[in-house]
Formats: C-alpha cells, sequence, structure tokens
C-alpha cells in the first residue's frame, strides 16, 4: 500500500510521513463522547476530522480498525479526581438510572453522527464495560512501581515516572509548573503530589456506578478507559491516536503516561490533535449562553442562529478550516459556506451531463495531482475544497461551450469529483425531502389552477389532458365543490 | 394509575390483571438479540409485541424502565454449552475481531428497529459489559449450594434446585423426561446431569472472549446474562419479563432457576411469549432457504417475495395477529396487509377533514370502548384493529354524507385514532419521499410540455404564466437547445 500522506504528530511536532505498523492494517483510536448531554458542535469536529482521515485511509486500501469509544463512567465534574460523576448527576437530575442517560444520549450522538455523514466506527467500547480489563491495568502499573494505594483509592506517581519518563512530552507541560499551578481539590488529600492523578478511585456511599474491585467498592480513573481499550482493540503498539486539542493535558498525557508505565513502551505512533471552535470569536461556553447543539444548529433553533444550517453545510464548513486550525463559527461564515456547498453540489450535476469533445482543452490530471497533493499534506481540506472550486469553474467552462473535454478525460474528472466529494470529503447531495413534498404540493396546485382556467375557457381538451396525464402518472385528481383534490394512487 | 390491562402470565397459564409491584413504576426486561448476523423477521416480532406494550403503558400512565439486552459473548453454537462461541465463530470467518461483528450487527439491528418505528428501550445493556456481576451471581448460587465447580467451569446443579424447587414450572418440562432425553454433546461430560447448565466456562485457548475469574479465565453462560442484568437495572423484583417462544425452554426456565438460587425469591411477576413466525407454512431455516432478512423484506430482494413490503407494511402485518399465535409469512397474506394499512391511512387523512354537522348519527364512545376493550385483553390487536376497521365505514359513511357527526364527537375520535394508530400501535404514514422525488419529477415534465404547447400556439400569457409562478415557488425554468431544465432554487 503506497501512500504519500502526511501527518502532524503532536508528539514530534512536525508532519511525517504516515507509515503504518503492520501494513495493510492501520489501527485509529479516537476520543468519544461523555454522554451526559445532547452533542454539541465540540463534538462534531473531531468526528467529521477523523471520519475523513478513516475514509481517505480506507480509500487508499487500508484495512483499518477504527475505535471510538462512549464514557460513561468515571469523568467527573470538571474532568477532576473528586467529585461528582457527570452521568451520575444528570441522572439525579432526571431522577433516572445512569444507564438510562447513557442510552438516551449515546443514541442521540448516534442519530447527530448520521446526520453528518460520519461512518460509524468498527468498534465503539464503552467505559464500564471494560472495568476488569481496567482493573489488571491498575495492578500492572502498582507492580510496576508506578502508583500507590491510599484508603481504598489508587494514584499514579507522576513525580517516580518522572524520574525515568518524560512526563509532560505530549503537551509540554513542565513538572515544576505543574506543581505550583495545580489547584487543590477537597478531597484530593489522599494525593502525594497534587499533580499525580486517580487510576481507581473508592466510591462514596452515595454513588451508584460501583464495582468490587481488590483496592475498595469504586470505579476506574477517567483517564484509565482509553489506555485500556485502545490496547485492547488495537494492540500494545497501534498507529494512530486522535481527539479534541482539549484532552491534550491531562487526558491524553496521562494516556501516555499509564501504558508507558503498565508495557515498558509506548503505545501510540501518531498523536493527532483537532483545534477547537470558537462561536463569534468567543469560546463556547454553557455561561455565555453560545453553546449551540447539532440539533439546533440542523433546526435554526438557537437565539444566535439566524437560520438553520442542514448537517452538510456543517460537515462542509468544517472541512473549509484545516483541522489544525481554530474554527469559528458565525451566520456569516455559515451562508458563505452553504453558497459554497451548493455551488460545488450544481457543479457536480453539471459534470454529470457533459458533452464530450473530440479534443479536452482542459488539465484533468493537474486537479487531480493537486487535491491529493492538499489531502496527503496533513489533510489540508481547505486547499483541496480550493482546487475542487478552481475544478468547478472549468466544469462550468466546458458546460458553457468556453472550453472542451474527451471522453476519457470526462471520466476521469467524474469519477476524481465523485471520489472527492462523497466517498473521501464524506459529503451527501442534502435536498431535504420534506422540501420536496412541499414543492410537489406547490407545483400541483399550480397545474390544477391551470385546468381549472382551462375548464373555465371550456378548453376541454386541456383540462381532460391535464387528468388523464397525471392519471397515468398514480396521480388522481377528484373535483369536488370545494375545488379538485389530488390523491397519490 | 388505573388500568384495566390483563396479560397472559406463562407462569400461571392465565389472564391475570397487571398489577405492577411498584406504581406508578414498571419494569419490564425482553430478551434481545444475539448480534452475529443482519435480523431477520424472528426479530421483528418480539420487537414490535413489546414496542406496543411498552407504549400502551406509556399511555396509561406508568413510568416504564424498559431493558432490552445484547447478547455480545456466551451464546455458544446450537445454544449448546460447549463449542464455538457465536460471535467469535463469524469473527473468525470474516477474519475481523470480535467486537466488530458486535458492533456492527448492533448497528443494523438498531437500523431496523427505527425503521420498524420500535422506540429505543430505556437500557441496553451488553452481556460482555456485566462480566463482573455475573461472576458475582455465579458466587451467591455457589455459595447457597446450588452449583459446582469442575476443572475451571461452573454448573447449576439441577437436580439440588430441584429438591426444594419446581425445575419446569415455566415450561412444563419435567425433569425425568429431560434427563433421558437430553442428548451428551462432547465436553459436556464435566456435568453431573446432562440437564445441568453453565454459569461459568473454561476458555479453550483459541477462544478470543475471555476475562478472569477465580475459576478460570473464561466467560459466563449464556443463559446467566438475563438473570444478571434485568435485576440490576430493574431490581431483584420486577414485573414483566418477555421473549419469543423459543426462549421459554431453556433460557427463561435456567433464568428462574438462576435468580431463585442466587436470591431465594422469583424475580418474575409477568412471563410473557410471543409466538413464532413461519413462512408459507414453514418453519424458517437456513437450510429450508426461507430465512427472510428484515432489509430484504423492505427491498423485495429475496426470491420468495413477489414485491417489497415496506416496513410499516410489515409492522401492521404482526400487529394483525395476535402475539400468542403463530404468523404465517405469504405474499398474499401481506399484500392483503398492504391494501388494509392504506385504507386505515386513507380513513385517518379523511377523518382530518371531515366536515362538521349540529347532530351525530354515529356512536364513538363504543368505538373507543371496544378498540381498548381488546388492548386490555392480553393485547388483542387484531380485534383492535377490526374495531378500528368498523370505525373506518363510520369515517367514510360520514365522509359520503350518509352519515353525520358534531364537533366535539369529531374531536373525539380524531385524537382517538391518533392515540391508537400512532401512539400506541406505532404506525407512521409511509409515503416514501424517494417516491415523491419521483413524481415532483413527473409532474414538472407535464407542466413543462404544457407550457411548451402554449408556446407553439402562442399562447405566451399561459407560458410566461406557467415561469413566472414557478419561479415563485423557487423553481427557476431555464430554456436550452435540449428544451426547458428546471431547478430547485
Amino acid at each position: 500500500m503506497k501512500n504519500n500522506l502526511t501527518i502532524y504528530n503532536t508528539l514530534t511536532r512536525k508532519k511525517e510521513l504516515f507509515e503504518p505498523l503492520n501494513p495493510p492494517f492501520v489501527g485509529m483510536y479516537v476520543c468519544g463522547p461523555t454522554v451526559y448531554g445532547d452533542s454539541h458542535l465540540g463534538h462534531a469536529r473531531p468526528a467529521i476530522t477523523f471520519d475523513v482521515l478513516f475514509r481517505y485511509l480506507k480509500y487508499v486500501g487500508y484495512k483499518v480498525r477504527y475505535v471510538r469509544n462512549i464514557t460513561d463512567v468515571g469523568h467527573l465534574v470538571n474532568d477532576a479526581d473528586a467529585g461528582e460523576d457527570k452521568i451520575a448527576k444528570k441522572a439525579k437530575l432526571d431522577q433516572v438510572e445512569p444507564m438510562e442517560i447513557v442510552q438516551k444520549y449515546t443514541n442521540s450522538y448516534h442519530k447527530n453522527m448520521e446526520q453528518l455523514n460520519t461512518l460509524p466506527p468498527s468498534i465503539e467500547p464503552h467505559a464500564s464495560a471494560h472495568i476488569i480489563e481496567q482493573a489488571e491495568m491498575v495492578e500492572e502499573i502498582l507492580k510496576n512501581g508506578f502508583a500507590y494505594e491510599v484508603n481504598g483509592s489508587v494514584y499514579f506517581d507522576v513525580a517516580k515516572y518522572s524520574e525515568t519518563n518524560n512526563y509532560g512530552k505530549l503537551s509540554g507541560r513542565v513538572l515544576e509548573d505543574l506543581q505550583n499551578n495545580t489547584r487543590i481539590l477537597a478531597g484530593q488529600s489522599d494525593k502525594k503530589n497534587s499533580f499525580d492523578f486517580a487510576l481507581w478511585k473508592k466510591a462514596e456511599p452515595e454513588h451508584i456506578m460501583r464495582w468490587p474491585s481488590k483496592w475498595s467498592d469504586g470505579f476506574p480513573g477517567w483517564h484509565l478507559e482509553c489506555s485500556v481499550m485502545s490496547t485492547k482493540y488495537l494492540g500494545d503498539k497501534f498507529d494512530i491516536h486522535g481527539g479534541g486539542l482539549d484532552l491534550q493535558f491531562p487526558h491524553h498525557e496521562c494516556e501516555i503516561a499509564q501504558s508507558k508505565a503498565a508495557k515498558g513502551e509506548d503505545a501510540v505512533k501518531y498523536w493527532m490533535h483537532n483545534n477547537l471552535i470558537t462561536i463569534d470569536g468567543q469560546k463556547m461556553s454553557k455561561s455565555l449562553n453560545n453553546f449551540i447543539m447539532l440539533d439546533e444548529m440542523f433546526s435554526g433553533k438557537h437565539k444566535l442562529l439566524e437560520q438553520a444550517y442542514g448537517p452538510m453545510i456543517v460537515r462542509f464548513f468544517i472541512l473549509q478550516a484545516h483541522y489544525r486550525s481554530t474554527l469559528d463559527f458565525s451566520n456569516k461564515a455559515l451562508q458563505a459556506s452553504e453558497k459554497g456547498y451548493k455551488r460545488l453540489m450544481d457543479a457536480v450535476k453539471t459534470l454529470s451531463n457533459l458533452k464530450i469533445s473530440s479534443l479536452s482543452s482542459v488539465n484533468v490530471q493537474d486537479i487531480k495531482e493537486k487535491i491529493f497533493k492538499a489531502l496527503d499534506d496533513d489533510m489540508n481540506t481547505p486547499i483541496l475544497i480550493a482546487h475542487l472550486f478552481d475544478g468547478v469553474k472549468i466544469i462550468n467552462s466546458i458546460n458553457a461551450g468556453k472550453e472542451t473535454i474527451n471522453k476519457e478525460d470526462l471520466s476521469f474528472l467524474q469519477k476524481l469529483y465523485n471520489d472527492i466529494v462523497f466517498e473521501i470529503l464524506g459529503l451527501e447531495n442534502e435536498e431535504k425531502s420534506s422540501s420536496e413534498d412541499e414543492k410537489l404540493k406547490d407545483v400541483m396546485n399550480l397545474l390544477l389552477n391551470l385546468r381549472t382556467e382551462a375548464k373555465k375557457n371550456k378548453d376541454f381538451a386541456t383540462s381532460d389532458k391535464i387528468r388523464d396525464e397525471l392519471k397515468e402518472l398514480g396521480i388522481i385528481v377528484k373535483d369536488t365543490r370545494e375545488g379538485a383534490e389530488w390523491k397519490i394512487q
């Protein structure tokens, strides 16, 4: 499997040629959602970023196992090591069992991801389904001397680990700074150092989600699940680990430490992080009231939104920025994306109907080369899309008779646009069926009004023709006192 | 919460008034699929049966927690206690990791269940996610003396249990007969008696899905997951346990024994079983080549099918039989259901447009009483549907001016049909959007041909009118050398 794909590796801070450990197999792990609320824009970006990578790797010919987890236990409020579990807190509010919260928001996440046309991952493991495996890794880390038990909880010993390893190598954090900056929260006093993190937490009496272990009835620390589930399904060493930039520290830094402490070597070859989303230049946050859920985006029902933006507009908009750049949502920018998206879809339609000539006046090979060069350059989708639009100009010129294309070049261009636009970028032609329904009703009204007028003018040939031809189309017209009614047979 | 619902309890073999243990809460557990292949007709029936019960209980006002499991480990080929795991076997065939099989077929099951408009359960626990809890129940049963360990596996001691309990009380099986009739399979020689069943199995070296336990690296017996997950999420005693009749023995009989042996009392108040499906009078089986997958049903792509039958036709067809009767699929019967379904949907549409009179000549209260009486009679949906069609006759008579209805009665009837048809029976109006698209294209062609003719006849008033009015509807007409083209703006 030959490829020229380069990936920016957060670990080495440079673009590297992608060389999988065991070609043609590729293992990719991406951090999924903690399912205690509806999905928002922040969930869409990593899902789409790594969906395009998944699609491209498969397109090149790799056999990709894509694992994306569901966090359903152990993720505490404020991402802290003490306090309430995010899911249990929501369950208490709604007066239901925590697993009902997990089910509800896993379902809604799946629905949104399907709307965004992201492919389902090969495996979607739940943290709560891997308690045994997590306890096993805690034991390994304890056995290797990189953790300690206090009052039924087990903490990772960062200082000990740092004696022989570089804690901070992913995020660039320096241990001394961490020590000074980390706030000490209530309940964390069991720790030797404030920067230590929980591997296993003894459950408070009111904590519902708990399992027996040799240390206590408790639950695993948040960072542990990803180290465990990635290696369980992808092997001790695998190719790609992705996630949002906000997870780089402490989550991914802790994952690196856990894997190294347990197995003696690093688990991940390429670390990839998508950058974050802002709304009108501001951080998305509940306190700023600018938290936009995906359902709100798709329906337009949010006070900051001037209109609805369909899933394909959102997808196209996200792909118009490079995944490592911040992305600012605004009505203006989204409306520009909507126009661009429609122009692209129109061009694809035009492309399927172009007339062929004996000679080509255009260079289709050049378009392809530029497009794949952009894709191979750390998935530079905005540049890729710019080249797609260069191609759109050419398509429209051919359609207008200003340029010509021969048969082979047309097939080549059609395949190229089909592969890139639909297969790799994962766009779909978003013509809402509901709006089609409305359109049919409108057009039928127009047609039946014409028929009424023809009748008035005693032009029965026309009025009968309309009725008869509709009947042939399976649409029955019935004249009533209130006017003509119609029904699909 | 007052209700008159009676349920046929398989355990007592009679219809009993439904009285939940802790009103207004109702706990319902239904056996879900073993996810190693696409969903077939046999999956649709229990899903729809208990979906209607779930909907009805919620309609009455209960707070229902509906748990339906996903079996992803421990279900061995031939439902036996030795041999290959169904999922691992398929994974080996497809050369993927077992959890990829689980993910793939869980996704396709969810898709099919959504097409059938079944509501998602409140919690959908996976067997592999509850290994710890299963090991805990094995320990309880061992501790209470109803199980024994041999070579790393643990078996339920049916003979011991039968000294003080009635093993067979659900299925009516008699222990002596079982002893004589049970085939001894290779690898079962560890058992004291052939009718004993596995609670924990030591994994063979080639077995991938395995977890550590105090007995061996192994996996739980198939029957155990349901006893564990039902009581984990619904409490040690809960209201309803449902499933297909094929699960009555041994699966549900073993569940009863496990719960009683572990907790000292029965877990389930009402046992409900839907009957099985036949195809043209024959048992559905792979060897008879009459195994019809739901996707095949919906697309019509199976050699036994004369046409496609949409999800709502399948749902309506299933509801036209009582859930405790066998149900025979045939093209003739499905086509009859399709007609009936359309007649019902037409009537609902007519109902929304009926003219009101000052007096009613019809008795709407009577229809409602009969409908709910049928529903309360152990969910007798075929009788209910017959009463719905009596109502359809009345609706059509009112529409034809032969009967009259006043304002209150009309609202009453509209609410009744809405509640029963859509909310409780869970039907949807299945007008395929794709066919609407086609219709729009057809009707637009007709309209543009009219315009062309008007132009030919120099009737430019009409041709311009058509173009202008379409423009107002957001449809742009463009005249080209090949004729008129149109595009939605």
